[in-house]
């Protein structure tokens, strides 16, 4: 890459920018996971940064800031799950690597702490749990339209309880996620065929 | 109920203090839901219970003490769970039974709530979360053999994979527990018929 090329000496800049950015991010990350939203401090994020106080505030001036950063963040990863969503093949498959996805990209225990911290935070219903819920929303109504997509077209039994679907969907993610966190050595992809008969199953006709 | 009668006047005294000590424990069941282990003072603990300090720590000289009464509680109820695991019936009948009374039981916020926390300190592998870590071990341990029994008289398939089985069986079931928190409107109930075919399906062959 040249020096001289105008447009990488652009692109470098917001890049430089950016890793700074991301490293006040992952430290961030690194700090709720430990002590909670509320229980960090930005003291506690310099620290774990490696940044004086007056050059983290030049980033982001509060902590909620950080907390809007993050939740940003995820909302773009969501997106990159729910591409999956949009691909090809049978629905069933589609949820199962979707949910792979979202399992894989929790797997660093840092980002696997925080999601339970976002949990709580969501059952407490907090200003902090309502931003991260709104996230929630969208993955969840993306999944439930491309159900009811399924049933229009015939794949999807049209009498399943969607409510109850999709209760038991995302407790298993969440519910996988947390424990992938415990067990170590089980890795998320030998999940997948487990999870497939599970969603094949809950796409099928109803149960008495 | 006469006072004359010896029996119930000494059942009464210490049922009496019983009733103090549950009252402090719910109490403080509420204040950890909402703000943690750590985060919960003997102060605000003492206020929710409208008991003065002086009074409070004649029944728990310490947060810590409450903890592990909170603790002791989860083990016996974890126990009680137990109890319909060496019932009869089908193992996956058996497994799907207590899960469900485990879901009733975590039914209530403030117990759901607390378990979302309790996730936490597990994941930080704090002094508090290797406490309730040892609680749950008794119960994975006591699934596991019970599985284990199962295979050893030719009802689960010898092939399943067990670490496997186990991390999706705990992981939808702490899942499942904190999404009811959420989805108020599903009843625990009506997931039985879906955990029967996911449990039975779990104990069937092992999949490719």
């Amino acid at each position: 890459m040249s020096l001289a090329d105008p447009s990488t000496v652009e692109a470098e800049v917001p890049s430089g920018l950016e890793a700074r950015r991301r490293q006040i991010l992952q430290a961030a990350r690194a700090c709720f996971s430990r002590w909670g939203f509320h229980g960090a401090s930005m003291g506690q994020i310099c620290a774990e940064a490696r940044m004086s106080p007056g050059a983290l505030y030049r980033y982001f001036p509060s902590k909620d800031a950080i907390i809007e950063a993050i939740a940003s963040d995820e909302r773009e990863m969501a997106g990159a799950c729910m591409a999956e969503l949009a691909g090809e093949g049978p629905l069933a498959d589609r949820i199962v690597r979707t949910c792979i996805g979202y399992l894989e990209g929790a797997r660093d225990p840092q980002t696997g702490g925080l999601m339970v911290e976002i949990c709580s935070e969501s059952l407490r219903n907090t200003a902090v749990g309502q931003r991260f819920h709104e996230v929630e929303g969208t993955v969840r109504q993306a999944i439930q339209t491309a159900i009811e997509d399924g049933i229009a077209r015939g794949e999807v039994d049209p009498r399943i309880d969607l409510a109850i679907v999709m209760t038991i969907l995302f407790g298993l993610g969440d519910g996988l996620m947390m424990r992938l966190q415990l067990d170590r050595d089980v890795e998320p992809a030998s999940l997948e065929p487990y999870l497939l008969r599970i969603m094949r199953m809950l796409l099928r006709e109803p149960l008495q």
